[in-house]
């Protein structure tokens, strides 16, 4: 049994503790929140609390706050032996080392509030200070998970980048579509069909090789065409990424 | 029974061939290219021709070529009161006006040569020069897919131009994910489960909404911190992508 704290109360927390609850081989025994209110949610599943000094001993302690607040949430614990570690994809593991043991536990999914992540198929990148520890780590991540990969500070803030690509600006150009659909009076579900072939055709093939399109093909004309019908914004957008699909097939527009 | 004759051989003509060769309501007559060559694949399960004069009667002639060979293909026909359709996205239906009865039956998916496609979960836009012919279609159309649209040719230029948001531009930013993963000795399969959450997540919730991440947030330092790491061509899609968010939100870096 491996007896885990956690610390914060943001999407992360919330589906982090409700996996925790929910796996045998961990014991979650307190969720702590500067702020109670945020994780009611979780009353009668575990111990909540909002005062350090009343965090109990625990194999694993996980800050799971956001950036700016892990360095002051590690000052304010002290575990002795125990192995602290943060969530975070953008921050070295080195905030931690005020403590003994240290090291990042990253879950790299989009989390929302109201929607269900299966998280066996979530991915989780380890690092520790020590080897000991890393083991111990992966033991608590197969619990939950597998797909357990070894990511140093530096691979997973380039990891972290990585996904604003995949996710966050990817997000965006779903928001366009979407826009444009709209504004032309389309029902845009139409297009959710091409966005999760988009997404599943990557498992097969390279990205590399299912690029297909316009720009790919070198096709001026409809690039123009399509240019004309949109916002100032939008083209600035199309011109970019058409100009970067082209140049990196070695087509001239 | 529908009768049916198909012109071309690349992808989409491919997988329309095949779906209609396994629908009972559908009688696939002949494949027509220029060249036997390229549908050689189809040899056996339909008649195979390369001479207009060849052309059988049908009820539906599909005209399933490249944007810029429309029309050279369908001043070819002689078709009399049949119905002749294209599947383009970037074409206008009245291409085709020389005929008496014509329209668009356009499906909006990404087809690849060795990849399988559900054609059922396929979305087909129609358009028709007269009603009781888009009657028709609307059968053809029905007897392979449950998702049915009526496009008109301004509707489905910018249809098409969504499509080349949410498919050519994501699938070039999963390409920048892989690159940057590979460039740092990372499984770019960790990237899979966040990919398919993100195509899935907007079934649920709109893209607006569902927008997360450091420009999402107004989160400068992070933004900074990742241009450093990026070459010249990725730091200007991260720069104008975030700025596009941030404007969108209202929040000013």
């Amino acid at each position: 049994m491996i007896k885990v704290v956690l610390l914060g109360g943001g999407n992360v927390a919330h589906h982090l503790a409700r996996v925790f609850i929910n796996s045998t081989p961990v014991s979650l025994i307190q969720v702590f929140n500067r702020s109670i209110k945020s994780i009611e949610g979780l009353r009668g599943k575990v111990e909540l609390i909002d005062d350090y000094n009343k965090i109990k001993k625990a194999d694993i302690y996980i800050i799971c706050v956001s950036d700016n607040a892990i360095e002051k949430v590690s000052s304010k614990l002290t575990i002795g032996e125990a192995l602290v570690v943060h969530t975070s994809g953008s921050i070295s593991m080195q905030v931690l080392n005020k403590h003994k043991k240290y090291g990042v536990f990253y879950p790299l999914q989009t989390f929302s509030k109201d929607r269900k992540i299966s998280f066996n198929e979530v991915p989780i990148g380890l690092e520790t200070s020590n080897k000991e520890d890393y083991i111990k780590l992966e033991k608590l991540a197969k619990a939950i998970s597998t797909h357990i990969y070894s990511i140093n500070s530096k691979q997973r803030e380039q990891l972290h980048i990585a996904a604003v690509f995949v996710n966050n600006f990817v997000n965006h150009l779903y928001a366009i579509g979407d826009d444009i659909c709209m504004k032309n009076n389309i029902n845009s579900d139409i297009l959710f069909p091409l966005i999760k072939e988009t997404a599943h055709k990557i498992e097969s093939m390279k990205p590399f090789e299912a690029q297909t399109g316009p720009a790919r093909r070198g096709d001026n004309i409809i690039l123009k065409k399509h240019l004309k019908k949109l916002t100032s914004n939008q083209q600035d957008i199309y011109k970019l990424l058409s100009n970067s699909i082209t140049k990196k097939y070695g087509n001239k527009l």
